[in-house]
């Protein structure tokens, strides 16, 4: 038995971790203030985890949903937990207010994150006494589904704090990545609500129809990047790698990115920084197979999403 | 034998291009100007045929190739085919006069399309003689893998080709999009190079590695994208629609979607629009059926992405 983790806030995502916690084996304290909010939430969570079971991705529906208990209090929930992921309203009084009460029942080792996608960290936790302790984890929703998870730390939070939240969601089969600095919506809404934007500009000005937007990322640029995201897309592209694709770029390419981010040309030293990165995961003399690896993977995911059995 | 289409360049897109209309049954006339370069596409065809042969995708290999003829002039290739399909250097002087040719050599009824994607066709288009049936049909490298085809007519194209390109493209297996007006990048480039804009100012300003911005596509937002697109993600992440959506949307997040279009902010029509748009595709009462399609199909996508052959 790894030990126990608190979810505090059972709504769609607090009930999503739960789901991701048990599932790894831990012991899950569900609490919600809201009176019969747990309760409904591991009803849910039976359902999902049915799912999970039908597509034969756990063992056992029953045995992870018996590890799901709901606790009577705040205080109860956190007592004894390795762990404390917060998922309460996005307001930051009330987080505020909910750190302070997990700081002061929580062992003094735990790790108590919180899943805001929209409040800076620092906001609400500045007057926690365990503040060294927290820091923000922001899932994807649903995180029992999509294993992305963000960590972004407060200037006071403690570089162990960062390690053993990391560790620890990786041991759970979550996929997490540091944001080093708090910015508005993290990496991952940046990157969704700066396309959602140039979407709603190309629909608003006619350029075409929202099924079209729609269809350009399914039948299009998603088939890509659901095998490997654009910096390795464009590494692939060019038999010289990312320098070679940028070498090449059409004017035209350049000047859609800066008017997403006039203040942000594509200088040459920063194009060899993410260059020689990319060189590192994928060298140049392997491009080419790669190349390859990625067609065939590309076929086979095309079929596989033709023949999936609710295919709307 | 639905008749015979001309390929004209035969570089990575024009081959591939030969490979989507030789699969679909039509005979291909393959011709480059460059000594040599025709064949060595034909044989480069051969490799991918095989591999589309050995994932199930096709029956034969053999006979998908044997479709594929080479021609040793441009008149030759296009002298008897119901569509052209150019695909040479991305120079609007070359095109223009590759166009010219083509209008003296081609049928009077064939329909010309270009796979530019950088230059707006208007800018070769104009003086060719057949210019009411030339139109751009922009492919997404390799279209022989990734069907999305971007259609855009110049003013002096005629409606009847447009939609004659349109049944084509969706006869052999494509999914064309209606580009409506002229614009720099089209549909897909623009939200493409849009999201690489703000990667590449995420990664210069130090907010995170170059791999987490490839990790955040891959285990987060591209998901959900290979199997809906943002405007539907959005539709079916809240009970009332999009509409509730963005009712509900946190300010951050149109603070983001602002940042990369000042000029665009998030108004009430449009939102109706867009709205009514997805509501006619997903009817708000059947939102929480698409939640639980979507879900499962979530298990299976990473079910199925975790456990594929060449898992780099």
């Amino acid at each position: 038995m790894p030990g126990c983790i608190a979810c505090i806030g059972a709504g769609t995502v607090g009930r999503a971790w739960a789901i991701v916690f048990a599932r790894a084996g831990y012991q899950v304290n569900l609490f919600d203030a809201a009176e019969g909010a747990a309760a409904q939430a591991r009803q849910l969570a039976q359902c999902t985890a049915r799912d999970l079971e039908e597509a034969g991705l756990i063992a056992s529906a029953s045995e992870l949903v018996a590890r799901i208990q709901l606790s009577a209090t705040l205080q109860d929930a956190v007592m004894e937990a390795v762990h404390v992921q917060e998922s309460v309203r996005e307001d930051a009084a009330i987080k505020r207010q909910v750190f302070q009460d997990i700081s002061a029942a929580a062992p003094a080792e735990a790790t108590l994150a919180s899943s805001t996608s929209a409040i800076p960290g620092s906001e609400f936790l500045e007057s926690v006494p365990a503040r060294a302790r927290c820091l923000v984890a922001h899932p994807v929703n649903p995180p029992s589904l999509i294993p992305l998870v963000e960590l972004c730390a407060s200037p006071w939070t403690a570089q162990d704090t960062v390690h053993r939240v990391q560790t620890l969601m990786r041991d759970v089969g979550q996929r997490p990545i540091i944001v080093k600095k708090e910015i508005a919506g993290f990496i991952l809404n940046r990157l969704q609500y700066t396309l959602v934007g140039e979407a709603l500009h190309l629909v608003g000005e006619g350029y075409c129809d929202v099924e079209d937007i729609d269809a350009v990322l399914t039948h299009g640029l998603a088939l890509r990047w659901a095998l490997m995201g654009p910096f390795q897309v464009a590494h692939l592209n060019a038999t010289e790698g990312f320098q070679g694709f940028v070498d090449q770029l059409q004017e035209m390419m350049r000047t859609v990115g800066r008017e997403a981010r006039p203040d942000y040309p594509w200088d040459d030293s920063l194009v060899s920084h993410i260059h020689a990165s990319l060189a590192r995961q994928t060298p140049i003399e392997a491009i080419s197979d790669r190349q390859g690896d990625r067609d065939r993977n590309l076929m086979r995911l095309r079929d596989w999403l033709a023949n999936r059995p609710d295919n709307n």
